[in-house]
């Protein structure tokens, strides 16, 4: 089974993703930039998961065969431009929204790509980024038993990249994943995760996109 | 009861909501730049609806105690301009999304002031504009027997305007009114029409907007 690291894999984001890949049986390094808290989150989301999950240093969650960017979107550049020669050749899940809160409300920012994939595309051109995971409640990701029913709206450039994160989110429980398209779809998947945490805080809710309709 | 205008009615998007409208028991007038063709349209979307659909100009739809835009956005401000006084101290309700084809995706364009919601707004400053209806699959909204039981993100930056269009969408069969936010969220609300279409068009579904763990 392939492993799978996740940089700035300590957060709210990075720990739920954390979980549902080892629950499917993927080994999974979460990085961060201190690797000695990394090991207490680790630990804090058990064993007997499946897969194991180790904490360490971003760098050596770089080393896994596929890498996941759940850094703060205005870190995640200087965390993986550092790493380009490792991540090269592989798949990089790009799962950063660039947000900002305004009163009760998350508002999107746009990069100047357009997207945070689009950035980190540009960052890591040896790198085949996939976008995913944007639209997730972080607390329910983090519960194997809050019954979540989630779908993951998926896009790429790279087609057989984008196929092969489809499978592994697929086996991920408590998620479908949905083939979306192009990376020219990044940034309305990306700001709209701006609109569900708004609902989310207005509503004082915990909801999740789930098209209807999609029968796969 | 009060009446409802859709400017630009004869189109898919203005029909769909016409007929759910008329449904609910509003007298729905449909605009167009072809009266003649309005009432064309309006003859074949039936009687018997509980509310009246006439097809008239879109200067007799904009008369109305309310006014949806459905346009495409290419004409939405020429078509709106000239009304200005009559729809001054109304609710508008923009459903115009910015998009354009490339290849087999549809992609979000962004206008200057971020949403075809806030160029509406702009245009008309005397009005309350509300964006409603973006995500909705055009064919299931024109049949009523399709057992669509989709949301609608609804946003807006007066409160009370707001409150009624929630309350005017919980009355169309098939559709469930989730208060978004202010129009700070209108441009991703808008693009992310590109996405929901891009899937249906990938996949070959009428796939739809429906958010899970959201009790209303």
């Amino acid at each position: 089974m392939e492993t799978v690291g996740i940089l700035g894999g300590t957060g709210p984001a990075g720990r739920g993703v954390a979980l549902r890949l080892a629950s499917a049986g993927y080994d999974v390094v979460l990085g961060s930039r201190d690797a000695s808290r990394a090991s207490e989150v680790a630990t804090s989301l058990g064993s007997a998961l499946g897969g194991e999950i180790t904490g360490s240093t971003n760098e050596s969650a770089a080393v896994c065969d596929t890498v996941v960017v759940a850094t703060p979107w205005d870190s995640a550049i200087a965390t993986v431009s550092p790493l380009r020669e490792q991540l090269g050749g592989k798949i990089v899940i790009s799962m950063v929204n660039a947000l900002t809160r305004e009163g009760r409300e998350l508002l999107p920012l746009y990069p100047a790509r357009g997207s945070m994939a689009a950035q980190l595309a540009f960052a890591l051109p040896e790198s085949r980024v996939v976008g995913a995971f944007h639209h997730l409640p972080a607390a329910q990701m983090q519960d194997l038993d809050s019954m979540l029913d989630a779908d993951v709206l998926i896009f790429s450039d790279h087609a057989e990249a984008l196929d092969q994160v489809v499978e592994l989110v697929n086996a991920m429980p408590g998620l479908r994943a949905v083939a979306a398209g192009s990376m020219s779809l990044a940034s309305p998947i990306e700001a709209f995760t701006a609109v569900c945490i708004s609902i989310n805080i207005r509503h004082k809710v915990h909801s999740y996109v789930k098209l209807a309709g999609l029968d796969k």
